[in-house]
C-alpha cells in the first residue's frame, strides 16, 4: 500500500463534509492525487445498500442488519475504491469509516464495539487509516438543526440516542487511540479547516509526500 | 424457544422449494401451526437485501460484500419472521440458510468456513435448526437445466463453482454433523418427499408434537 488514508469521525451535523471537500480543493492546489469518497455509499453498490439503511420505510429493520449493512458496504467500499485508490499511491479522503459503525451500532444500538468490529474486519482487507480526524462537538444543537426540515432513518432518532453515539465515541477513542487526533469542531470553520490541514500536513511530511 | 425450526439445504436444483411446498401442505392437513420461507428473502427488507446479491448488474460486487448481505438478510429474517414464529409455537421450514452462506460463501468463494459462520452468528440471536435436511444431488445436471434459459448472479458462476459447493457441503455437513440428515435428492420427487416426511414425523414425535 502505497497510498495514504485519512478518514474524518464525528457526530452528524459536526461539518465533516464540508471541510472533507475543502480539503479536496487545497490537495488539488497542490497537485496532489485524491480521491474523496463518503460512507455509507461511495460506490454504486453501496449506493444501493445505503439506500436500504436510510429508507424510511424499513422501521422493522433490526439493529444486526443494520450493523451487517453498514459492514456490507464499506465492505465493497474497501474492494472497489479505497484499496485500489492505495495501490495506485493516491490519497483517500473518506467521511466515516469504522469508527461510525463502533459508535453508531457498537454503543448506539448497543450491539457491543467488539462485536461490531469483527464484521466489520471481516471486509476490511487490512485497510487501517494513516490517521483518524474526529470532529469534536455535542451533537445535541446539530441534530436538532439538521432535523428541524425531517431527516432519514437514522437522523430521526432523537437526541439521547446521538448523545449516547457521542458518549460510544469518546470510549472507542479511548480504547483503539492508533492514529486518532481531535479537532474541537465548535471553533469557527476557518479555524476547523486549519487545524485539519496542520494535521495532513504533518502527515504528508511524515510520509514523505512532502520535503 | 417453543417452536421447531427445519432448514433445507443443497445445491441449485436439488428440488428443495417443491418439497418444502409439499411439507407445508402435510402441516396445513394435520392442522399443524407452520411458516414457509426461503432465504435470501423472507422478509420486505430482505427481499430488497436479495435484489442487490441476485442482480446481474452488480457484477463489481466482492465476495465480502456478498457474504455480509447474506449475513444482513439472514439477521432480518431471524428478527423479523423466524425467532416471532418458533416463540409462537410454530414449525418454520426454511428453504437454505447458514450452511448455504457456509458452503457458497465459505467454500464457493473461497472466504473460509469459520469466517463466515462469524459473521452470520452476529445475527443469529441463538436460533439454531432443530432439523437440518440436506439434499444431496450432483450439482453437475441441474445447474445446466437451471441457467439454459439465463439465470442470476450467482446461478450464472458455472459448473466448477456449483461443484465447489457441492463439495463444501459434504466438509460443512462432516464438521457440524449436528441434527443434519442427508436425503437422496437423485431419487423419484414422490421418494424425497417421503423420505422427508419420515424424518420430520421423528422429529415431531421426539419433541412431543405428535404421541
Amino acid at each position: 500500500m502505497k497510498g495514504i488514508f485519512i478518514t474524518l469521525e464525528g457526530p452528524d451535523g459536526s461539518g465533516k463534509s464540508t471541510i472533507s471537500n475543502l480539503i479536496g480543493d487545497y490537495f488539488a492546489k497542490l497537485g496532489i492525487d485524491y480521491v474523496i469518497t463518503r460512507e455509507p455509499g461511495g460506490t454504486q453498490i453501496g449506493e444501493k445498500i445505503r439506500e436500504i439503511i436510510v429508507d424510511n420505510e424499513n422501521k422493522a429493520m433490526g439493529a444486526e442488519t443494520e450493523a451487517l449493512l453498514f459492514a456490507a458496504s464499506r465492505a465493497q467500499h474497501v474492494h472497489e475504491k479505497i484499496l485500489p485508490s492505495l495501490e495506485e499511491g493516491k490519497i483517500v479522503i473518506c467521511d466515516r469509516f469504522l469508527f461510525s459503525s463502533l459508535a453508531y451500532q457498537g454503543v448506539g444500538r448497543g450491539l457491543g464495539i467488539d462485536r461490531v468490529k469483527m464484521i466489520n474486519e471481516f471486509g476490511l482487507k487490512g485497510v487501517k487509516p494513516d490517521l483518524i480526524i474526529f470532529f469534536d462537538c455535542d451533537p445535541k444543537l446539530t441534530i436538532l438543526r439538521k432535523t428541524k426540515n425531517g431527516g432519514d432513518r437514522l437522523e430521526l432518532l432523537g437526541s439521547e440516542f446521538h448523545e449516547k453515539v457521542y458518549e460510544g465515541y469518546k470510549e472507542i477513542i479511548k480504547k483503539y487511540p492508533e492514529n486518532v487526533e481531535i479537532v474541537d469542531a465548535r471553533k469557527p470553520k476557518r479555524e476547523v479547516y486549519e487545524e485539519v490541514i496542520k494535521l495532513i500536513d504533518s502527515l504528508l511530511k511524515k510520509k514523505e509526500v512532502f520535503q
